[in-house]
């Protein structure tokens, strides 16, 4: 396998065993561990072993192990409840700017993930118009 | 294709088409449309064509295609920031039970997804005990 990695990327060197973590469990493509600032127990972070700061710039093959990845965790930690969230951007709440997914335990209503919901009225002549403009980029 | 959607599920509906949605993409395996109580313009949800509350009920060929499926979202929308977020259970903000994924535009502040992160300071002692119990389950 070639190497994506970045070597001054904290998370990338996490994944070559340079930087030591609470490691869950990895793979060719992906590697896990947990989250030292977590906010509920067990908080796991699942990164593809290929650098890059957004989603939409990881390979699919990448991509395509880490949902069943999540759910084997959330099977383990034998979670209910639970969140996974990845953020893109610094005013997306991304930290880190090497790709990771949270699996996040929801125990209780104040540990775990808060979420905030601005719901905004579109109404249907809009979400038609952005309907499109997707589809003419499809 | 044998049929794994409920007769009474809204969503399992949208996926049979007897319930209009604003359809982006189609698969054997999965649907997207778009979020008609959006949090930011172009907020689209991603289903599996299988009725289940939660993602770690749902079979990994469906959940192999979401994350490629979430990218091709993405670069359709033009996004450069962005969430992918995922609810399981009530408390956990899931308000629809059957299990979907959010691709979330986050163009401002204001807009799109806001997160609340209650971190918990965890001593070294506590991770490690918490890695044996979820690696005594993998």
């Amino acid at each position: 396998m070639a190497d994506h990695l970045s070597d001054s990327c904290f998370f990338c060197k996490i994944t070559k065993g340079e930087i030591p973590s609470f490691k869950v469990l990895e793979t060719d493509l992906n590697y896990a561990f947990l989250d030292i600032g977590p906010v509920a127990e067990g908080h796991t972070l699942i990164i593809p072993k290929y650098h890059s700061d957004r989603m939409d710039q990881v390979p699919d093959e990448y991509l395509a192990e880490i949902l069943p990845l999540a759910k084997k965790i959330a099977k383990a930690l034998g979670v209910v409840d639970y969140n996974i969230l990845q953020n893109n951007g610094k005013i997306a709440h991304q930290h880190v700017f090497h790709v990771h997914f949270h699996v996040i335990p929801k125990p209780n209503e104040a540990e775990g993930l808060g979420v905030g919901w601005p719901r905004v009225e579109q109404p249907k002549e809009v979400l038609v118009k952005t309907l499109e403009r997707i589809l003419s980029k499809l």
